[in-house]
């Protein structure tokens, strides 16, 4: 059995560092399918890459050898490992990136630390891990080789967590920032439905609270209830809460950006 | 036998939206080859979309499953639906974006509305039918499901017609609109050489008017015909009169943009 | 046996061009394997274009038919053609592009012209021949067809080369161009470790000389031996001298662009 890639990167489709792991994991191995999650995740932004990563392995093949190359830390010593999870294997930088995912498959049963003199017959450069270590030991292990023919082993326990602030839950506040922007200026929050709840604040109207400004947000289940130029929240298709606006861009009319801090409370008369 | 899947979406790539609906198909139907024909289409533009998958299904496999995401009714009640036309399968929004596609195959002789019920097990977000309703159906029907086990049997005639301004055609006058501009500056018009015949203005040289400008065009049958900074009318890949210019941008030289209104007249003394 | 196609070219994914090829290809030859190495090529580039390649060719399959539109010819007399060198077939306009990894592959051992007839049944656009001859070429010979049945013999020697500037190697003076910046603001040079050291500037600190400004440049081997906003020199994972900034972009600080003339010089007191 060749098992499918889901890969994913900052890489971005500017240059050319997407299909030069694409043309070694042919290489590697012929027959294997890769499939392009996303190379848009921002330049060494671990979160968005780990979070993306759960939405593929929750919708995609479950028997996956999944690729993340976010890596900041190429050309330093940070380990690159392999680890089984569920039906899945997943590759990449031990910094966190793979480790959502992981969970979301069922938590981490065994790993080892990626061996490039294993995986490539070619040098390693100190700047293209994709290239050299992380696109071939992922088709390597597509094509049935075991984590032992790509590194050695270690425990599992020494792997690096994903730092990740979760929300703050107060009696009729939810405090978080702005975990992403999308094409359509949608602002995802780094809350959901059950932090509202939990917070007291799931009926009724609200506000959204940024430094000094007040908006007024209208909780709907979809756009097409609320008025034009209306702000609402909504859950989106990740099922995180997300501020959007019916025939313009949230994220532009109301200025917010990734990182920012944002407040919901409740509406006072 | 598995179909191949040609996909076409509005959705870009600067976010996830395209990855995860690989991810499914590869999920529904690991042996499924997905050749991904435009996610470029701007953001909701039905006609852009249908008139772009004419040219997929015209160069692309006979018998594939043709996958159209451009849809700015989702969230409201406008049907999902699958379609046969000719050897292919057709599955979109009921919004007119397959349209075209299918008249070119031969028109519709099937068509079914989903029901995303039969089509997924997990629950079925508002905002994101590509994931959960489209590309799923889309990946059962290529692995060789029939219509009927994704949706209930409608009449043709109930299936909404695309909406798409002809040409206005006369003696001496063609008057239509621009209906892309593509990376090089190329600026397409929604005519095509037999209306241009039609008007009697297929032979001599010609006056584009935009307006109150007046901008002299030559037709020529390359690029390579024209002199430097000069602007010509030729026929593009696609079969449809565009204005360009040697040595630039004709978009940006002309100030012309998708939508725009203009006529082309015989070029006077 | 199917061969994988590595296909490059220079048309963005702003248009539907790369996947109308990607149509057509399936529709040659539905078992192919189209790997996509790089379509943000800039157009009409045929330098970068020919670069590209070579890594393509370098880190891919043997076996690969290598696909590479990059056109400032098209519709003009140019002629497209096909060559084997090593085990890999590559398929092309005849202006160059080709030749790097060509000569990457061990040489050119036999190539035709591209006769359009005998490719495709559809008639043959002056603007697009990357739907209408080359996919539809590469897919052929992907598919096991010989050279001979896309195309009539030529000679060898007849192939136009490519013009590529060395770099200028003096005592204790290196002069290069850019010849490319990537996402990260990293600036390739036109010059090899090879050539700093054939000028003897292999050890010490560098000085960056561009118009009448001095940029002290430091060797290092990767971006974390740098202090902050320190500009080095690095061996880029291509094997080009690369200036690089550490936590910003060297592009944009120093105000290089691709063509800019640079000078590398040995640092004195």
């Amino acid at each position: 059995m060749i098992r499918p890639i889901l890969f994913l990167s900052d890489f971005g489709l500017e240059d050319e560092y997407v299909g030069l792991c694409h043309a070694v994991m042919a290489r590697v191995t012929p027959d294997a399918r890769v499939i392009d999650v996303h190379h848009g995740i921002p330049p060494q932004d671990i979160a968005t890459g780990a979070l993306t990563l759960v939405q593929a392995v929750t919708y995609g093949p479950g028997d996956a050898v999944v690729l993340a190359v976010v890596d900041p830390g190429v050309g330093t010593g940070r380990r690159g490992v392999a680890v089984e999870a569920g039906p899945a294997i997943l590759v990449g930088p031990d910094n966190g990136v793979l480790m959502l995912a992981a969970e979301a498959l069922g938590g981490i049963r065994r790993a080892v630390s990626l061996e490039p003199g294993r995986v490539v017959s070619w040098p390693v450069s100190n700047t293209f891990h994709g290239r050299d270590v992380f696109a071939p030991a992922a088709a390597r292990l597509a094509g049935g080789a075991d984590l032992a023919d790509v590194g050695g082993e270690i425990g599992v326990e020494t792997l690096t967590e994903l730092l990740f602030g979760e929300p703050l839950v107060e009696r009729e506040r939810l405090a978080t920032t702005v975990i992403g922007v999308d094409r359509f200026g949608n602002v995802r929050l780094g809350a959901r439905p059950a932090d509202l709840e939990a917070a007291g604040l799931a009926g009724g109207d609200l506000v959204l609270l940024r430094e000094d400004t007040q908006i007024p947000v209208r909780r709907v289940a979809t756009f097409g209830a609320l008025g034009r130029e209306e702000v609402g929240l909504v859950v989106d298709s990740a099922g995180w809460l997300a501020v959007v606006r019916n025939g313009s861009r949230a994220a532009d009319a109301l200025s917010l950006r990734r990182g920012d801090a944002v407040e919901l409370h409740s509406r006072v008369g």
